[in-house]
């Protein structure tokens, strides 16, 4: 039978490529159900009219992130650093100020602040190295820590306005959303996951070190060509029957069965199959908890990069919106210049409420008052709201609110009869990210070879 | 053409049906499309061998829940007082101690802990007054009470453990989850909605009052009765089409056509519907962001009510689950005795995951602490976990975690094209509730008669 196969995976996003190619390395055979017509999820390369590309999705890569690397050196794919050389703009209630680019997590501000912030930022990094990323619900304080938010934590912790509004940023930058959002424990969790706060942030040996020439999806489509195993697009999956014997997949076109399914959606869209039989409770009420993030990214294009003879980076951080943090995004072996920036949290929420004309005006305003008036030239402007993204539903990542750790961590990884989980969102080491992806790939079908070889 | 209707309504519940009502008392054709074999939604009316009846959903009515007043009497259902003539059983840390029913929100506790308790409910209630029931985002201080859950709260503002507990068990019994998983701002904006504190927690003169004889479930299956439209049952809504002139419903069977739709499904499975086209993406995101509460409703049958004779209310509230509270909750005119308990929020998940026979013992163990071991004598035990029903996934109803009000609130009723959301999550007064149910039923079929009349 043609539509039978040894294990499906759900997704053929980074998580679900890797499975399946971890699946046909151990002589199974697979097949990989994706809702788009294109391989790569949240990983997502825009072709310009010449050639040239910009990620709409993930884009970096740093230290630590292992897999990414071995990933990139097999499949022959190249990369190129982050442009950090210049000054960074930090840009604080109406004034602009200029700051080295070297700070670490650290931006430039008056010595009270930074003091306060150092302080804040070493009392998180004390609680950070005390979590399990297996169980980060078992530490004694984990029902304190996850019965309150970031931003409940910051209030009590610190009475310097500064600094809360840091942690603000900190927490749109890293989460798409707001620190009075998520859970501390959370927040703790995932600053661990991603070798921690400064590792997170930075450009120079950190998570935004280097990008890929030609895109991070081009992964995902040479992993993809390595596959033995079909890859049917266009195919979102609304239904999953299981028994004893095996599972059937549905699409609203056809149906696949194997013994083993990989479900690699985020936790809220895996939430949205209908499961026969039902999935237990607990498991269901763990997908009604993890919300995705809100970012919109915008890419704007110059004849130059201008900022550069400036002696700037191209990076903004702001603490005013809707543009809190701008990079330098141009492209290797491109004269033009690129600038790549967020709208984050409350200020994406605002702003997908707007017309694209809003958008590009907000932005280009923001960019002028960071930049100067050469800002207002652009060649073009890119954007991607992942929000209204109906097979992603929010970027970067999902994130855990209150109590949801504490309530229903155990689930986040427990098979269903034959149903296993995979995604960024179960990566205990680089959660959310490609690195976590990827690793949740592999653990996921590491599980299925254990029970088919067993 | 049989499938062409003006207005079809997903969900029979009482806000479906209420709805449906006033769409053809308005003029307009309707059909109501179910998931379930039957109406009633979270009203669910278990038969017991001999023809009496006990609610396994919602169950009690009382003051200020005008609608649910009306449509009894409309509808010829009688109703019967909870019985709360004796003393209420407290069970704290090992210890058993009896209290009059009719101390309001308080239970009996030492005087300083009394104290302190009186202080912050007032506090609480102080605020509870300044929330706008429409718009709880619009108040000053809305991003800074939606910034903590109710546990980060009630810690800041009261050093005394048994308060915290006290407010831990009032989350319990009031959204079936703890609270640090709620956004404190929700919390005001609940009570409120339930008419305060006294009113939400309270037997006499408050939201236990009383019961239906019959069942809840009834009020539904009289409405249903009366419509001219059809009910559709066993027909899941799996994906609803809209363009300029309207708007297609598909089960996995069959479709509808119509010029508007009512969804009155709670958010999170509102959610998990496939629509075309796709939501915008906040619309998206708030579904994601309103997990239900986790709930098992136990009720355990005796020979006779016999606490009664030794004085006691058959009440009892417990600092330790994971019964940690119980009613009486026996029929009328029966000489049977009932008791009403529910594993709530974490010893409900936790609970989830036994087997009945383990939660039975569970249960049976708390009732004969409380009452003596004349409760291990029963005869039937009767019990819905509201987490594994598959149409329903969590009782009461749905919780706002932290920064959703304030994030997505906006979002919560706004129709998008033909599409009109209703639901009890979506009331104003009394949300979560069977009365907010029926006020939001009326208040989306206004929205929609409005539109197709002007």
């Amino acid at each position: 039978m043609e539509n039978k196969t040894d294990v499906i995976v759900i997704g053929a996003g980074l998580s679900g490529l890797t499975a399946a190619r971890k699946l046909e390395e151990a002589g199974y055979s697979v097949k990989v159900i994706e809702a788009r017509e294109r391989v790569g999820g949240r990983s997502f390369t825009h072709h310009l009219a010449d050639g040239q590309v910009l990620d709409l999705g993930g884009q970096w890569i740093g230290p630590t992130q292992t897999k990414m690397y071995e990933l990139c050196k097999e499949l022959d794919l190249e990369l190129y650093p982050t442009y950090n050389e210049g000054k960074i703009i930090l840009y604080d209630n109406g004034k602009k100020t200029l700051m080295g680019s070297n700070n670490g997590a650290l931006p430039k501000l008056n010595v009270f602040v930074l003091l306060g912030l150092g302080l804040t930022i070493k009392k998180v990094e004390r609680l950070v190295e005390q979590i399990d990323l297996d169980e980060p619900w078992n530490h004694p304080k984990a029902k304190i820590w996850d019965g309150e938010t970031l931003d409940s934590w910051i209030r009590k912790n610190t009475k310097i306005k500064k600094v809360r509004e840091y942690f603000n940023i900190v927490s749109e930058v890293v989460f798409s959303t707001e620190a009075r959002d998520i859970s501390f424990l959370h927040f703790l969790f995932y600053i661990k996951s991603g070798s921690g706060m400064d590792n997170l942030l930075n450009i120079d040996e950190g998570a935004q070190k280097e990008r890929i020439i030609g895109g991070t999806q081009e992964i995902s489509v040479r992993l993809a060509k390595k596959l033995k195993g079909e890859v049917f697009f266009n195919n979102p999956v609304t239904r999953i029957e299981q028994s004893e014997t095996g599972i059937k997949v549905f699409s609203r076109e056809q149906f696949w069965e194997a013994k083993k399914v990989i479900v690699t959606l985020p936790p809220t869209l895996a939430g949205r199959i209908t499961y026969q039989p039902p999935l237990p409770g607990m498991r269901d009420q763990l997908t009604q908890r993890i919300p995705a993030g809100s970012v919109i990214k915008i890419q704007v294009i110059y004849k130059t990069p201008f900022w550069r003879k400036e002696g700037l980076t191209g990076q903004a951080v702001s603490f005013t919106g809707p543009i809190k943090i701008v990079m330098d995004n141009s492209l290797p072996n491109d004269s033009r210049g690129v600038l790549v920036m967020f709208m984050e949290a409350n200020d994406g929420r605002e702003a997908s409420e707007w017309s694209i004309e809003k958008r590009t005006q907000k932005a280009i305003e923001c960019l002028v008052i960071y930049f100067g008036q050469k800002a207002a030239d652009y060649l073009e402007y890119v954007e991607k709201n992942w929000c209204d993204d109906e097979y992603t539903r929010g970027c970067y990542g999902g994130h855990f609110t209150p109590g949801v750790w504490t309530g229903y961590g155990k689930h986040l990884r427990k098979p269903i009869q034959h149903i296993h989980w995979a995604g960024a969102e179960t990566a205990t080491v680089w959660n959310g990210y490609m690195e976590g992806a990827v690793r949740s790939g592999e653990r996921a079908a590491a599980e299925v070879v254990e029970i088919l070889c067993g």
